[in-house]
């Protein structure tokens, strides 16, 4: 066993579930395989404990790095924060001048909030909602929104709301049950079960992820505002892990409808922690009535972080580069599976391409696809969160790589031996296994 | 009005109460008066938006720079961190080795857990110990604790629970009424309130600050031990105000009491984002029966700032600085409180030495203080988080300073002026007033 894996078993037994993130468990990718931890990234460019270098055609950070691996504009940026020092009994201006350019970004809004983690900007997101419709604290919600109490909440009625929302799976053990029906899920384009959930509930609250991997049907995004209008409720769209990557800001105004609050967090800053909330004012005062403060949202690295990121991403115009690499990817998955006749569906958008292998045996299939990856210097799954960091040339040597590694699959389907030659366990899926 | 004033009247527009933590709001100093913003901070050294310099006898980054500003040594180790790609798919080894250093302060927990900022540490804490104990998730409590839901939920049964515990005036606005009762305050030092407590509810947690202001008194915290012990609650203690600060880790083995988990930030990483959740295996496996998972909880900057925090804290022994300069300010405040014939009372601990003014108008005499302070160059308060940047030559300067303000304050108070020489309001209290 390498240094890479030894630490990873050191890791598990004294870190619970090994990661602070369920989707960097190295189970999630490959069993045994995957390298867990890095030494240094840069640029596409990952290596590991034992010197391993990997090109990331993967998560990229699980979405957070869309300019890419300690990238130079915002790591001087961030350099020069901390030299002047990135915390002290007063504030740091920098939040100041991100907030302006949030509002900026959403002319709708009227002040901004800061929290550092995307989880706990949401939970923020709720709670000003919450205060500001204090008599009907009942939040319905699509989509995926975090660990916090509030959006666990939905799983106690039945064990499985989440199921199908976005990720399922997810145990409500450690929620008091006072919480019950205090949360309730919809499915996103199925605007009848949001409207069965404001006719049975006292809903203050609508949140959701704007969009995911399904574009809105025609008017299912004007139907909930409408409805938000009707019952007074505090429409949130989550843009966490949409924001600041197809679009500079949210991807909202793309589709012409404006939410009462927008949390920001993941590519905003690059890789280092922050998050923000913006919203309308007459919403957003409510944080005054309740009680929202902590000392680490005070600190310098995050709006410095933020402000150089998005400074980058709007002189090099980085979500037209993601939109054509993305594309570029999915039309070369599309190319190279007809050729060697290997079933995919292409899924987007462009910026976080992504493909399904329909087959009945796809986790076997994807987790060969990751082991041959690797092997070939690879960080590689089903999804791409695309960086500015990758040019034109990393996807055609991928390509020429997934182009031999697609052979290699669609043989091993043929000839019935695709878990014969895994040389590991089976990718863990969703949150089913969480160990 | 100068530059760093203007900022936060704009701030204040746009930002719901103008800063992300109550405490750094200038009305808690100053109103009109205390700069809002910094540019600079090195040492104990802070310099504002119009180039004023003052010296930081206040709170440090509210506790959190107890090395001091933009220290060298901690600095370099980010930097380190930020060159080699603060962030990728992959993890950062720096958290496992976090993690052992940890349960070496730790010898009677064996499993560690991350977050960012000190509020979401302890809301992790509350989820793994109502997950362990998912038959009964009510929380008894004293200290401080933070904004999440769980700790604002005492205050939904009488709108003041929280009065006298450590923070009063917090309001449960935007708390599903859900909650009621599933957070129980106690006031240190009230063995009888815990006793209460218990025996009326189904309690699985106990929660609690270790010590703030007061010393225990004999024999209470073996007796929160016997009772968790007796009714099998896990016992929580939060060490984010109090670790890293008058010992290494935390200040629970002064008294010989071990909990079932701990809980550290703030003082850990020296003011970049972090906290741990250390606890029994037995109980943190309970994060695997639930979900607790954040993208940022995987960044890089924090354990390599808390790595070389702790660090140079062994090296240069730094607990015992502290408390050498501590015990100088508060001598020094007591000779000179002596000399001008002012009543104050000193409180401990000496690592974040506060006095009390001993008058009805106090907080009109606090705020001539700071207002004179500020003038003669100081950021100062009633209570100095002391650093390591604060050297003998600091305090030495700093007193003869407070010896002429001590004598403002006497003749003001004799000659019932203090109202009248006050440039601006007076400094906000406790929780009272948010706005």
């Amino acid at each position: 066993m390498n240094k890479t894996q030894r630490l990873w078993k050191e890791a598990k037994e004294i870190i619970p579930g090994g990661s602070q993130l369920l989707s960097k468990r190295a189970e999630m990718f490959l069993p045994e395989q995957w390298p867990p931890y890095y030494q240094k990234a840069k640029g596409a460019e990952v290596t590991d404990l034992d010197g391993r270098k990997y090109i990331d055609m993967s998560l990229m950070g699980i979405g957070s790095c869309v300019l890419g691996y300690a990238d130079p504009d915002v790591n001087k940026a961030v350099e020069r924060a901390i030299e002047l020092g990135s915390m002290s009994t007063l504030n740091s201006w920098e939040e100041v001048a991100l907030a302006k350019e949030l509002l900026k970004l959403n002319p709708w809004a009227q002040s901004v909030r800061f929290a550092r983690t995307g989880g706990e900007a949401m939970a923020v997101a709720i709670r000003i909602a919450r205060a500001y419709n204090n008599d009907r604290p009942i939040v319905v919600f699509c989509g995926y929104h975090g660990w916090h109490d509030w959006y666990l909440a939905a799983n106690l009625a039945s064990g499985k709301n989440l199921d199908g929302i976005h990720l399922s799976g997810l145990e409500p053990s450690g929620i008091p049950t006072g919480l019950m029906n205090t949360s309730v899920p919809f499915h996103y384009n199925k605007i009848n079960e949001l409207k069965k959930a404001v006719s049975k509930y006292k809903v203050g609250v609508i949140a959701m992820e704007v969009i995911r991997h399904q574009e809105p049907k025609s008017g299912f995004l004007e139907e909930v505002r409408a409805i938000a209008n009707k019952i007074g409720a505090v429409l949130i769209f989550d843009e966490i892990s949409s924001g600041f990557r197809s679009r500079l800001g949210g991807v909202h105004p793309k589709y012409k409808i404006t939410p009462d609050m927008a949390v920001y967090g993941k590519a905003m800053s690059n890789g280092f922690p922050m998050a923000a909330i913006v919203g309308k004012k007459k919403v957003m005062e409510a944080a005054q009535t309740t009680f929202i403060s902590s000392t680490y949202w005070t600190e310098r690295v995050g709006p410095a972080a933020a402000l150089a990121t998005i400074k980058k991403m709007r002189e090099k115009n980085v979500p037209a580069h993601l939109d054509r690499i993305g594309r570029m990817i999915g039309a070369g998955w599309k190319r190279l599976a007809k050729k060697h006749g290997l079933d995919i569906e292409l899924i987007g958008p462009n910026v976080l391409i992504t493909f399904a292998l329909k087959y009945k045996n796809s986790q076997e299939i994807k987790s060969l696809f990751v082991q041959e990856m690797l092997k070939r210097g690879y960080l590689a799954g089903l999804t791409v969160y695309v960086s500015y960091a990758h040019k034109e040339s990393h996807v055609k040597k991928y390509l020429q790589v997934v182009d031999e590694v697609f052979g290699i699959l669609k043989k091993a389907i043929d000839d019935k031996k695709v878990a014969k030659l895994l040389e590991g366990p089976v990718a863990h899926a969703g949150f089913y296994r969480l160990t």
